[in-house]
């Protein structure tokens, strides 16, 4: 518990109202209750606070005057709508120490308030920096490099060789540098191709839950500081991708690609191989890109479901558009002759 | 070893012919031996059965004079089956034990006959019910409840805090309770919103290997009593899944989508955030819900492929559709010129 | 390090040049060194050797004229190329022991030289053959067979019952023999069909980070000799693979689909049930199999992204084809009665 005057000072902001208000947790408008602060960002959730029991509203100076009651005002609500929640919700303290389950190379070298979970491996000359928190049941190779106050959830899997910034997170199950999918033609069958490249990432990278994220054939895969990659998301070797860059659930990239800084990719998109896509792109969900993007800006492919009946027509016609264009320059051909003879 | 009459008696069927068959197993109707029993659902596989030579077969009174030989008549053979094959086919008896390497709080408190594998970990206060099974490598977070009879296959991680009903089976590798994909604009970069709901799972509720359920950002996420979800799914925070609902397969769910009850979801297919799905709707596989639907139904939005060569002409006129609809528009001004000159 | 010769000879590739070279290493055409060598598949490529600082080119007999300095001469510098790699690059040696923590079923039989990381776990009567490497924190059930040389990396699941061949390599994370999504409608729920048969790899089988292959219903699940499967692929129960076939990242594959040989499945494809594709199909990334397809060849339904506004536009008038359909029948019919009037 912490009073609303308190909470603003943490978070820089001015308070208008019952500054003693004790404030339990944050919620969402519909669920909040006395002890709760809210957040507000655009003036369309305006409408929703007359039913909303919130304590206090998180709110910019230029919808303050759309807020009954009391209210904390600042620049970015969201931003320190997140600051507050971590004040609020402080995550339970990290034991700092190595569980005596935890096998851990004898040429491994760990920092200072490292905390290593139950059943966790680290693998030879590994570097583990101060602070990092290594949950249960991980499984870290040889020679990898992991920053300071990195964190790595349960059964994660860091393969040899890989390097993580600082604080980074990496969510549960995710698979940092496995072989990418590597192999030469050899009369029908395949022959793979050793991948002697790292994963390296840069610093406050986030990784979702089961990604995967293949370590480079020859040269590395790279992602950029503070790039954030949702779950199941599978990453190919040798891609690129530009800082704050954002990638949602289920995207493939494929081997190669280059992805610049600043860029969105929306949930289920696939990105071809061996192409570049410039800074500053937002793709839509389950959009495909197969060709390079050199302008910043809004792309997509993704066609909305309708009603069977009516995407079976919808899906009939598209077989027919060869037949409609034949039929448009006949019609074009009589028309002319007709116009002709008029 | 079970003869048909026993079987039968423990279905709730009619035996038709030699009850005294000695039954070894269940099979498929191209596999089947004369100690299996198979099943038929349709009239259409009736035509398989003079090449089966299954011992009996599984039927509703309607099929069951196109069926030779001994028989098993029931109304729901495809039910009728399960059951026989849960009866032949035994899981081994659960070992009720805690592995000597499964690292259990001391706060945790495990119900009646729990059987805990191989480095497996279950963190502080949390709840197991009787008759749960844990396999080998999973890891369990702090504060988790978990309901009598559910199964966690090896390598699951239920992170803190998360809720699962009771007779669940959660499959190798799913994970429930990672963070989802929350963060706030701060110019051009982003600022993680702490995810302080949790998962709910209702009874009997089946999860995937591989697949990913995220908690709530401020509420929780929650999923439906039976609800039947298959590997390599991923479900972001704070959506809801009405009971009885299946997902396939590859399924996107994006954050705060509301997906009703009894609703079948494709393979593959991605549903966007904010939006409401009522009960009863079927989706295509591989097709995109991009705003709410409201009425029941089947959708779809996918396109089946062809060769290439046919497909890359399709596309073609598809960039050329606004040049179809302007010289449709030429044509018509030009034809109603000449019939005004007629 | 190792001189030009020396490798040439165990490459079988022709010298032209300094002999004695000392190699280093492999590298692509944009980061080698003079230590390392590079390969030439294609003319196009002859362009970068001028900027390329490599110590040696591996090159087919008919670009070789293309380049100048010391080249190894042979038919597929690709496959030479990846033999270069093992040779350059050796993996470290298995340790060839069962680390302590790991958890051995005593009914469990090991070949020779077989190594066991930490924490792995190996169920009852389970046979693992001669030289397998079995990574830390990986789960075996009980029944299971591993052939001679296969690997299994870090946080993998293998289910009771599968079958492995030899030389197989499982990348992290992957999951084989989970249950498949099989249920009977019982009213307006579903009950669970039990999942009796197994999964069975052939021999130099390679299967993705985070990928699933479900165990069969009733028969198996079977992926043919040097299938080459790569990450967050979902293979549904008894789905057949043919040899040498190539799955991309995030392909779903329904249940009972069969799959041929030497067919090339693209990223993200969908391909669903109880259906067949003949040898040699190659399918584009993002497209879906709907129905059989009998002929070998290309075959593909993705779109690639437009600029959002353009792509509106394209939505917008696909919505329209059936509009377009009846002006051009209406413009037919008028034409018709202009044309027998003239």
């Amino acid at each position: 518990m912490i009073t609303l005057s308190e909470l603003a000072s943490i978070l820089g902001c001015t308070v208008v109202g019952d500054g003693a208000l004790q404030v339990r947790g944050g919620a969402s408008l519909v669920s909040a209750g006395p002890g709760d602060i809210v957040f507000i960002t655009s003036e369309k959730y305006l409408g929703l606070l007359g039913e909303c029991s919130a304590g206090a509203v998180l709110v910019s100076p230029e919808h303050a005057s759309g807020v009954v009651g009391n209210k904390l005002i600042c620049d970015n609500p969201h931003v320190a709508f997140a600051r507050a929640l971590e004040v609020l919700y402080p995550r339970s303290a990290p034991l700092k120490t190595i569980h005596e389950s935890a096998v851990i190379a004898e040429t491994a070298s760990l920092g200072e308030a490292v905390t290593v979970g139950p059943n966790s491996c680290v693998g030879e000359f590994t570097m583990v920096g101060d602070d990092v928190w290594i949950g249960a049941n991980v499984t870290i190779g040889d020679n990898v490099r992991i920053g300071a106050g990195t964190r790595l959830e349960p059964g994660v899997v860091v393969l040899d060789g890989c390097h993580l910034g600082r604080n980074c997170i990496i969510h549960a199950g995710a698979v940092i540098g496995a072989d990418g999918f590597g192999y030469a033609r050899n009369g029908k069958s395949w022959v793979k191709v050793p991948q002697i490249g790292v994963v390296r990432l840069g610093d406050e990278v986030e990784i979702g839950a089961n990604t995967t994220i293949d370590r480079g054939a020859l040269d590395d895969t790279i992602i950029g500081n503070r790039v954030k990659i949702d779950n199941q998301v599978q990453i190919a070797h040798n891609v690129t991708i530009g800082e704050d860059t954002m990638i949602a659930g289920c995207v493939g990239i494929a081997g190669s690609a280059t992805i610049g800084a600043n860029c969105a990719i929306g949930g289920q998109a696939g990105i071809l191989g061996h192409l570049s896509v410039v800074d500053g792109v937002t793709i839509g969900a389950c959009s495909l890109v197969s060709k390079s993007i050199t302008k910043p800006g809004m792309y997509s492919s993704s066609i909305r479901v309708q009603e069977l009946a009516k995407w079976q027509k919808t899906l009939a016609n598209l077989n027919r558009l060869d037949q409609f264009a034949g039929k448009i320059t006949a019609l074009e051909q009589r028309m002319n002759t007709l116009e002709g003879e008029a």
